[in-house]
């Protein structure tokens, strides 16, 4: 029987010990996609109290409260913070085989030297103790990217926004972590969002083209993809609820475009066919630019009406969408690469039914000259445990080349959260340590130390071009 | 190597060992879903031989020796009882893996205290040793739930039932288990069944509201449902071959139910606006009576059309059907949590590719003040394996909170079957145990004991309030 | 920890050991089903390297070198055949978990005695020793099929095919093998291929019928398939993108096959019509052929456009399709039972989310006096994998009887691939082992080691009537 979270956590065979320990631990951290606040950066912010770090934005742990049937009042409403902090500390007793239980205790462990288990009994010595190290230098934002070995962040940004925050960074020579942008066009796919018009009027302003139709749209992100790139972007992001593929003429893209713009809400078919549309186009510019493409496919967003009135989005109630139809995937890619201008995309599903099919879609559209263009991304969200990772891991190993694989990010809203890289790198030594225990593999550790390294990093630096 | 079903069967760690014997064993048995009879508990039947208690009734069985290629007649005709035991016994030498095999065993060492294998070769001298117990006085209905620390049982009931064995066995002192009935209105649902209309009748007459649209048919179900409640019912349960949310207004409906009434068919789309408006009506009666509401999903009904003329239902032709698609069953849950009537609610879908999503989408329906208030029911029928268990307990664990689940039941028509409470127990202490052994959690045995507890007896206890 | 793939490669416990050394290994192979040259086996062709030996025609590997990021040249082109074999070998690195690793290596030691590891140091000496090996007479194609304990090949025959080799194979007395052809009728259902209309034409004058319509087409085929089953034809095959059943009656049937022989598209509707008419015809002349039929769903087929111009089919441009709705898969079958002339089926999905669905699906169509008449096909092409191939086995043992599986088969182009009977073997072992070792089946060597020569051999032999 192993310790509790000691040293050799998740490592239960000894070449996986010393990948780990030899190879993986040692390699710096490239956080691909996160939704960390740039400012809070820049402005290097402090915690008040644990409360505030680790559940003043984490729909995560929100869900798990509510399920111990807290009130809202001691989730995200006006309870004290003790007290939430107290609640969240009784919910992890149930939370065996939870991502939440290793995570907690990781970021415990690395970041705050605490060994113990955290729970009812332990909450005010683990209050008191967090809060306190809170208190010094070694746990403002930036001291905290340092200690974690981070040596990039690609943030999540609006083609409107000004990354004042990130030339800010920039310029700043007393901190040396880069912190760079990535396109995320939510609000220029969101025609039926609240504020469209608005946003639409605002981009024109930003980008100093007037937005009148979809070509003077394309233009106006064209202009904004070109700053990003200057302000050093590698990466795209778009979230979507499911893949489709329905193209549609400009004529047709121009009246939905232009309804929207007036508040007239589009049809399920007609956002289909602008999604479609917006996406042909940008895809292909972010190939010009060898800018990576990613898509996070198969999400149900606010499925709970009095939840989303009284709290907003992402607030922790949303799931898991149907498995996706490969074809209108497998549709969409070969629509770039007829043309010769698919750009290095990386598939997310949030639908673990997704895994292997996705592994075989990747396999249609590889291409020459970058290894492995077209990537699985790491599980994620409701995957992003150690059964899911696994699984991510093992199917993309058994369908395609483990050793291609560009490997984690945190996707996370906290600073504390690096310690999920380690928690994925230990995973990893262990499903490639098990190949190697079990025969399937020769213990090579030149080979496979390699390997491990470029999985943890070399391989995400030379794919974004870092 | 442990030895063929031994005292720690399915433990694979001392961890587990512990858990089991010291916590899961003692505890009682609630059965909280089945379809036993209770008029054979109130008359205390006893069973001829091995074959009429383990062959009578178990489309399991009878499918597996139908793979085998035996005739109908060694199945569910007319053979030789003695046969058809024999036709079994071969058939579980190919069985290897198949849950029948453990199911089997447990039942041979639990009430029979046979420990050998039942095969071709020893199927002479277990049909002797079985028949020869069957008549003893511990071997009736009434001894077998007692034998098997059996507390409360939840039959399967029709509104119209009078439930007069219910009353019966409440007021004969000498069996001290709860009998409780659990509301199943399949009847009333089942529109295009052949004797909907005379149902309805029925239905009429036992609640004294004369049924003649929508609005009198929820009256008369509601006098019912206040009858089901004084007989101590705390639970309903509904069978779905998919999710759908298709409401329609009330003229709709009584057109749809007034043209069933008259014997005309429903379209599909018809069956589905009615389904949705009599569960929409019925979930909010559930939640006022603070019922729990169970939906089975998934289940594809009959599918051979020859052995359904010869033989009937539930003979053994059911099988999966495709996976939800989770938007119409969190569009349904919505449907109530925004009129804050969310009855407590189990979701059971025979597809096991649902397990992740609706581990996702109970966490977007938990309440304040019920612990797990939407919970994802125990792995069921085809998925009642161990693998299809340990599936559904990881995911669980996973994606929400594995100590607040209330676990097993047994979904059975048989009074012999109450080991798969121990089945699954011992498979509940074997994954935890594996959490602990790998340092995934601290092996705090008071901790662990509770949970255990907890998720064997004292959860469904609360939840359904027994 | 074990050796690199040793005597006990796979076989992680002594049951299995014992399972494999003393039962399995000594089986003869029926490959019932696969993609060899018969031609090439009447020539006994010889390889002129290692180059034309595996990367010939193998779309897996192919897949897998692109993925390196190499260009085609080195894939399918006019690349220098040992440049070629080194792309290959320096791929292998990455390729841990992926079965081409094992496959490789099987192959290397089998047939070519070398037990180190190919990769990108030592694909010199490894190209050397196979081509040296690849002059000797041990190496012809006869004589790999003899060496590989080959006693019946099922090749995979369009319709019109003369079968001359199979013949010449059969008269060729030097040669003890058993090569018989399958039916697979792939050009009379596309119709929508170019080259439909020239090919009905070819039956026409193969079969003697003058095919007009649907009746005569039919005819025509019957024929044919009377010279088959002279031939030692037992079984069929189908590739279908998804399981669909679209009855429509003989008048509409009549118009899309005159519409298709006169070059007009059928549209997705009147495609399915015409395959569900089609095989409802077919599978009742299996039926009383005793034939067995095989249908392998749910691929894509041809998703890279550029490629499939550039290179055609079968390149290494598929991908797996949806999981399939079980409800069109069993009114399929059940249109068959109903007749009394469903002929003994063996479904493949490449969905590996179908599996348990399928499982179930089997179990509502088995019947008297065949055992397992409907079969879970083995795990196949991307699912042919070690994780694949586990869940397979394990679904089907879970859901279905794995003592009447009939096991195995190639699906292969190449004449090296047998060794991949020994890797199922290998797993099949280990999976029952593991059943054993963990008590859920007693140590009985006589039951257990039949049930694993069964499945190697005996059940495939009796199922099929070799």
């Amino acid at each position: 029987m192993k310790a509790f979270m000691d040293k050799d956590f998740l490592l239960s065979t000894e070449t996986a010990k010393e990948l780990y320990h030899n190879h993986a631990a040692k390699m710096p951290v490239i956080d691909y996609h996160c939704h960390i606040s740039p400012a809070e950066i820049y402005e290097d912010h402090k915690f008040k109290n644990i409360t505030e770090a680790w559940l003043g934005g984490d729909h995560y742990k929100w869900r798990a409260i509510r399920a111990m049937g807290a009130p809202e009042e001691l989730v995200t409403g006006n309870g004290d913070d003790k007290e939430k902090f107290k609640a969240f500390a009784k919910m992890l007793e149930s939370a065996i085989g939870n991502p939440l239980y290793p995570w907690t205790h990781l970021e415990l462990q690395r970041y705050f030297g605490y060994y113990g288990a955290l729970n009812e009994e332990t909450a005010d010595e683990v209050w008191t103790l967090c809060n306190e190290k809170l208190k010094t230098a070694d746990f403002s934002v930036r001291r905290l990217i340092e200690r974690s070995g981070v040596e990039v962040i690609c943030s999540t940004d609006d083609p409107a926004d000004s990354l004042e925050y990130h030339k800010r960074i920039r310029e700043d020579k007393s901190f040396q972590v880069k912190v760079l942008p990535a396109w995320r066009p939510d609000k220029a796919m969101n025609i039926n969002a609240e504020g469209f018009g608005a946003y639409i009027e605002k981009l024109s302003e930003v980008s100093g083209v007037k937005i009148t139709d979809f070509e003077s749209l394309c233009k106006a992100l064209s202009v904004r993809m070109d700053f990003f790139d200057e302000m050093g972007c590698r990466a795209s992001d778009h979230s979507l609820s499911g893949m489709f593929f329905k193209p549609a003429d400009q004529t047709v893209i121009d009246g939905i475009l232009k309804n929207a713009m007036n508040g007239k809400a589009a049809s399920d078919e007609e956002v289909m066919q602008y999604h479609t549309e917006l996406l042909r186009y940008l895809g292909r510019e972010y190939a010009r630019r060898d800018w990576v493409m990613q898509l996070h496919m198969s999400v149900l967003r606010n499925t709970n009406t009095r939840a989303f009135r009284e709290l907003g989005a992402d607030t922790g109630y949303d799931c898991i969408a149907s498995a996706g139809d490969p074809r209108p995937l497998t549709e969409f890619l070969n629509d770039f690469e007829k043309d010769g201008l698919l750009p290095k995309t990386i598939l997310y599903s949030l639908n673990p039914n997704d895994n292997t099919a996705i592994d075989s879609v990747i396999g249609c559209f590889q291409g020459p000259g970058v290894k492995m263009k077209i990537q699985h991304g790491a599980a994620w969200w409701f995957n992003d445990t150690e059964m899911g990772m696994r699984d991510q891991l093992k199917s993309l190993a058994s369908c395609s080349l483990l050793g291609g694989f560009i490997g984690m990010l945190t996707d996370s809203r906290s600073f504390l959260s690096y310690t999920r890289h380690e928690y994925f790198r230990r995973i990893l030594c262990d499903v490639i340590g098990e190949y190697v225990e079990r025969g399937e593999y020769p213990k090579d550790m030149k080979v496979l130390g390699k390997m491990v390294e470029d999985i943890s990093y070399n391989n995400c630096k030379a794919y974004f071009g870092f």
